[in-house]
C-alpha cells in the first residue's frame, strides 16, 4: 500500500510540490504546526484557526461543486460531488470538535472572514471560476494534500507530545487512513486530468498556482489572530 | 398531507404556472405526453427521448452544482447538494430502464446532443452562470415540478391505460410520491429563496425564464427526432 | 498578404476546419446561403434571421465578455475586449440595415428567442463558463471566421448575382478587407492560445466542440422560421 | 450640478455608506491617506501601494467583464464595457505614472500578489461569479466611489500640503471632474440596477458585501508593505 508520505513525492503533484519546496516547507512545517504538535499553542490561536477553518470550509464545498460543474466526465463529476459531499457531511464533525473548545457553530458564523480566509477562498474561487478543471484542482490539491502530509508528519515526529497534548486529536484526525485515502485519491485524479489537459506549457501557470495555494495556507495557519483588517 | 397537484397551484410557483398557463399546458399535455399514457407513442420516438434524457441529466446535475456554489445559506448548500446528488445516483436506475429498450449507456453517450437539448440544457447553465440562486431555482423548477404534474395527472387520468402500455411504468416513476416529495421539497425552497431575494420588480424577467423553460420542455419530449439539426 | 480563404486552411483553425470537413461544408454551402447569393431567398425568411441573429449578438458579445474574464494576459483581454466592443458598437450599424427591412430594434427585442438561438448562443455561454479561454475560443471561430468565409466564397462566385440583389450588401459587409482582419486575427489568437493550453490530448474534445458549433451554425441560418418550438 | 461629495449621501449608495459609517471612515480617512495628503508617506510604500494597485487593476478590468456578461439590458452592458474599457486603457496612463516612480511595468507584473490584493480582487470576482449584477456593482461601488471621495476631501482640506508634496498629483487625479462624473454615474446606474433588482430583504446581505468590500479597502492601502504572507 502506497502511504501518503510516499505518494506526495509522485506524478504532478510530487513535481509542484518539489518545484515549490521553499513555499511548501514553509507551510507544512510553520511554527504554528511545530506548537500544535508541541502542546504548546496559544488556546486563543487555536480557537482563532477553528473558527476561520469552519468558514473556509464553507468556500472549500462551493469550489467543490465548481469542480462538479467543470468537469469532463461522469466519473469526474461523481469524485468531485462525493468530496464536495464529505465537507458538508464532516461539517457537523467539525461542530461538535470546536464545541469541546467552547465554539458554537453560530458563534463562528458570526465572526468576519479575515484577511486570510478571504484571500485563499476567494482565490479557489476564482479559479474555479476562471479556469478550467486542471487548474482547478491543482488549486485545491495545496489544502487536501497539506492537511494529510502535516497529520501524517506530526503522528511520526518524536517531537510530538500526545499525552496531554489538547491538539492530539486533530492531529489524529488528518494523520488517520480515512484523510490519506482521500488526499491518494484526490493526487489520482490530479494525474488523470492532467493527462487529458495538461501539456508542458501549461505547467509554469500551473506551478504559480499551486505556489499561491501555499502560501495562502502558510498565511492561514494565523487566520483570525489579527482582529481587524488593518 | 398536500398532493402534488394542489402544491403546483401555490406559492410562486403556482403565480408563475398560472402566468404562463398556455406553454404550461402545451408542455404538460403535449401530444407525446398523451401518446404515452394511451401506449400510442412509437417506441423509436421512445427511445430518442430516453437517450436524449439521458444527456439532459449530466447538465441538470451541472445545473445544480451551480446552485450549490451560488446558495446563500449552509441549508440550501445541502439541499442543492441532495438533489445533484440524486440526480447523479439516480442515473444508473435510468440506465437500466434504458437497457430494457435496448439502449447501452455506451450507445447514449455516443449519440450527438440534439438541437432541443443543446436548447434547453445550456439554457439552465446561463442562468446558473449568469444570474443569481433565484433565476436558476426558477428556471430549474420547470423540469422538476413538471414531469411530477405529468405523471401525477397520468396516473388519474381514465384514458391513461396501465395493461399491456409499455409507457406506464415511466408514468408511475414521475407519479410515485418519492419523486412527488422531491416536487413539492423544490417548490417549498423556491418560495424561501425568493422570499429572501424577490421582488415585484424581478417578477417579469422571472416569468419570462419560467416560460421560456415551459416551452424548452414542449420542445424536449420531441428530442433527438430529428436526426440532425437543419 | 494572406487572403482569408487561404488562411482558414491554416494553424489550429484548419485543422478543426478539416477534421469537421462534412459539418463545416453543411454550414458554408447551406441552402439559405446559396439563395442569399442567386437573390431567391424569400424576404420573410431573410428578415427571420436578421432578427434572431440581432438576438444572437447580445450573447455573442457576452461571451466575450467571459473571454476578457479568462483571458491569462493583458494582450489577450485586451484583443477579447476589442472584440466585445465591436460586436456591442457595430450593433446600431446592424440596426440601421435591419431598419431597412423594416425591422425597428423594438420589434426585434420583442421576439422570442428561436430553439436555434437558444441552443446556439447559450452553448458558447456553457463553453464560456465551463471551459478555460481555449475552449471558449475554438467555440467562438466556428461564428467569426464562417461569416467571413461565406463572404468572401460568395464574392468570387460566378453564381452570385450582383445586380438587383437585395442580399448583396449583406455578402459585401461579411466579404469586407475589415471583417476579414478581424477573422484573421481571431485565427492568430486561437494559435496562440492554443500554444499556451493546448495539447494532442486536448484536441479531441475541441474538434467536438467545433462540430458542435458548426452544426449549430447551419441550423442557425433557419433561426426563427418555425413560429414556435415544438 | 450634483458634486461627488452631495451625492455619495444619496440613493442606495448613500445608505450603505451611511449603513458602514466605521468601515467607511477607517477606509477614507486611513492614515495612509492623512499621510499622502500630508506629504509624508514613505516612498517606499507608496511604491508598493503602486505596484499593488496595477496588478488590481487587471482584477478590476475582470470584474467589470463579469458586470457585462450578468447585464440584463444593453444599455447595462454597454455601460460596463465602458467602464471595464477605461480601466484597460487607463493602465497606460498608472504604468507612465508609476515609471515617474522608478517602477516599469515589467517589474510590477513581476511583483507577487500581496495578500492584501487577493482578498479584495477575488472577493470581487466571487461576488461577480456567485451574485447577480446588483450584488456585483454594489461590491464594486466602495473602489469606484471611495477613491472619488478621498481625492474630493484630499483636494478642498487645509491640511493637504500643496508645494512640494509628491502625491499631489494623484490627488489631483482623484479629485477630477473625469473621475468624479464616473463615480457619479457608477452610482446612478447602481440605483438603477437596484430598482429593477433590489428588495429590503436583500438589504442586509448586500451591506455585509459593501462593508467587507470596504474594511478590504483599508487594508489595501498598506498592500506590499509586508513582503510575504505570514
Amino acid at each position: 500500500m502506497t502511504t501518503l508520505l510516499a505518494r506526495v513525492e509522485q506524478g504532478l503533484f510530487g513535481r509542484l510540490r518539489r518545484d515549490a519546496a521553499a513555499d511548501w516547507a514553509a507551510y507544512t512545517q510553520h511554527e504554528f504546526v511545530r506548537a500544535l504538535a508541541r502542546g504548546t499553542l496559544p488556546k486563543e490561536d487555536f480557537r482563532a484557526f477553528l473558527t476561520q477553518d469552519y468558514l473556509y470550509l464553507i468556500h472549500f464545498a462551493r469550489a467543490y461543486a465548481l469542480a462538479v460543474f467543470k468537469s469532463d466526465t461522469l466519473d469526474d463529476m461523481r469524485a468531485m460531488a462525493a468530496t464536495m459531499g464529505n465537507v458538508l457531511d464532516e461539517m457537523p464533525l467539525h461542530v461538535s470538535f470546536c464545541a469541546e473548545w467552547g465554539l458554537t457553530e453560530a458563534d463562528m458564523q458570526r465572526e468576519p472572514e479575515s484577511l486570510e480566509l478571504l484571500a485563499y477562498s476567494r482565490f479557489l474561487i476564482d479559479r474555479g471560476a476562471a479556469g478550467d478543471i486542471l487548474e482547478l484542482l491543482v488549486a485545491l490539491s495545496a489544502c487536501i494534500v497539506g492537511y494529510g502530509e502535516v497529520g501524517a508528519m506530526l503522528l511520526h515526529d518524536p517531537e510530538t507530545v500526545r499525552q496531554g497534548n489538547p491538539y492530539f486529536r486533530w492531529i489524529e484526525t488528518y494523520a488517520g487512513e480515512e484523510y490519506a485515502a482521500s488526499a491518494i485519491a484526490a493526487m489520482d485524479r490530479l494525474d488523470r486530468v492532467w493527462s487529458a489537459r495538461g501539456s508542458e506549457n501549461r505547467y509554469p501557470s500551473l506551478l504559480r498556482d499551486f505556489r499561491t495555494a501555499a502560501r495562502l495556507e502558510s498565511a492561514f495557519w494565523r487566520a483570525g489572530q489579527r482582529r481587524n483588517f488593518t
